[in-house]
């Protein structure tokens, strides 16, 4: 296969952080983003170059590219967190060597060669050889979402909790992390800003859904937490509806924040409840996790296949948008609930 | 020893909680005790009935009689959390029994029988029979909080952390807890109000000691964090001082939040610390960690009562002060920084 010397991809305005940041909505692409053209990379020793197929789109890839995420942007390079595609190069390190040819599922965060380019590099270890039974779909959409989901229900099922929280509720993350508690019969409640959301994720097993933007929220807030007693909540929002959820919760709650989609003030209402209470406030990373995890790291990616390619689990596709459309589509589709937009190469 | 039907004592006011907290001064007696008399109490089996010799104001008292601690007022009952006397009856409990005609330090926080008052009740467990070397106003000041010190300095000991912060740092709590670093080779960081406790503190082994009121404060903050790295920040203040310091914190930074002195909003800056900086904010409470500490409790009594008997530790007096006089005379005390205010009923 010959690997042409220039690619084209979608390349980051900014540099570093930002200095104003404006929440989880992507409004448009051009002050983060210019579609254009860069020298295709070299993979590294212990890295592959991967002729993308699909790359998709996560509420981190946009907080990414708005310099709102844990790591600073590089200006001129690709972004893209994740993707799918065919190893057609290889550094020397026999990993690596290993994945020649191979369709693997892969992560950039480590290499600043993101995923929304015809081609990327990616750390041979951050690649997931797929099984032939696992969708494209599924297996570009396979790192971010899903391994935070049976990450973050690790931490739910070792608590010993029969009910847990998470704000977003109809995100692709937390419909997975609902799938997974109700196989194990645990009652999973969620914060939602639009009723035609409610039904859908009661019936793939939320036990409860809220709308956040109802006139009885607090009540039923206050009058669920009473009865259900949830003490972890799984967090992608932070600022005032955290806050309210995170107080109303019972005593040794522990407050997890993974997402930073209101970027008002958040506030901890009464500190008091740290003290007496014995209530925490902490965040959950997958970088931090995947360092950290050891051998539930390979268990969690053969679940992730597993559950793809039985149809437990399935990717909702909202849009697959050619990189030359990307520019003037992706804002539009992104704004669509329900579903995950990929990019095609 | 006869015993009397009737006893002197400061009553509470209030009932359960506030609904309107108001910071850890205490600006005036009469909206939340009252002199009066009660009947003396009868100790249950496992409890003890002590005469009161002298018995400590602690700022816990202070947010408790306001109803902004973390249990709920008893209207009519004597308030008070500490205290040193000389225990005349006991219940048939053998470990109750021992205790009798002791001279001991006490804890009422599990009887509703505070320590304000000619008599008071404490369950014997917790009762400190004391070392003869022991001053009264040493005894009289043993638990809450040179316990606290003892407890949230292993906090610092097992992080193996150099360097800490610690907010309202001319408390007496503080003090101790500074002295104890000093002589492990640790570096305090501790906020004041007033520029004259710098001379004073860092005598005691202060590493720095930044005036929050100081112009540059805020600079002066920043480069410390930068130059010492603290990872525990022990916290009695909260509010916009202490989210300034946790913000300015270095990765894996824990903010342990053990008083509530602001009650203005405390506010999480930077909720992404908590993601990719692996922050976290937890509380400290005495009551907590003597259910959880184990032989720890044991060990850091008999340390206590070796460094009030040794001389390391000296508890500085502001006043002792007539229960007859208490009404009218607290708040002032108080007031004066440095020392602690006792009362002789």
């Amino acid at each position: 296969m010959t690997i042409p010397s220039e690619m084209k991809a979608l390349l980051l305005v900014g540099d570093g952080y930002t200095k104003m940041p404006s929440g989880g909505v992507l409004e448009a692409m051009e002050p983060y983003l210019g579609l254009g053209s860069i020298a295709v990379p070299t993979p590294g020793s212990t890295q592959v170059l991967i002729k993308v197929s699909l790359a998709s789109i996560n509420p981190s890839d946009v907080a990414f590219i708005k310099g709102q995420y844990g790591q600073p942007r590089a200006k001129g390079q690709p972004a893209g967190f994740e993707g799918l595609g065919t190893v057609v190069a290889t550094g020397d390190d026999p990993y690596a060597k290993s994945l020649a040819g191979k369709r693997v599922a892969f992560a950039t965060g480590l290499t600043n060669w993101g995923s929304w380019a015809e081609y990327a590099v990616a750390e041979a270890a951050a690649c997931i050889p797929l099984l032939d039974t696992v969708r494209d779909e599924d297996g570009a959409a396979m790192i971010v979402n899903p391994l935070t989901a049976l990450a973050m229900f690790d931490i739910v099922k070792q608590e010993g909790e029969k009910a847990f929280v998470m704000t977003a509720g109809a995100s692709q993350l937390c419909k997975l992390i609902i799938g997974l508690a109700k196989e194990a019969g645990l009652r999973p409640i969620v914060t939602v800003r639009r009723d035609d959301q409610i039904g859908l994720l009661k019936e793939l097993g939320a036990a409860h859904v809220l709308n956040e933007k109802a006139d009885d929220f607090k009540a039923a807030l206050r009058e669920v937490m009473k009865a259900e007693q949830p003490r972890i909540f799984l967090d992608a929002v932070t600022g005032p509806l955290a806050s309210a959820i995170f107080d109303a919760m019972p005593k040794r709650s522990r407050w997890i924040i993974y997402g930073r989609l209101d970027t008002d003030a958040t506030i901890i209402r009464e500190p008091g409840q740290l003290i007496f209470q014995h209530k925490h406030i902490e965040g959950f990373w997958l970088s931090e996790w995947m360092r950290q995890s050891g051998d539930r790291r390979g268990l969690a990616i053969l679940e992730a296949q597993k559950r793809f390619s039985d149809g437990r689990w399935a990717t909702d596709v909202t849009a697959v948008l050619p990189l030359a459309e990307s520019m003037a589509r992706v804002p539009a589709e992104l704004a669509k609930p329900n579903g995950k937009v990929f990019i095609r190469p």
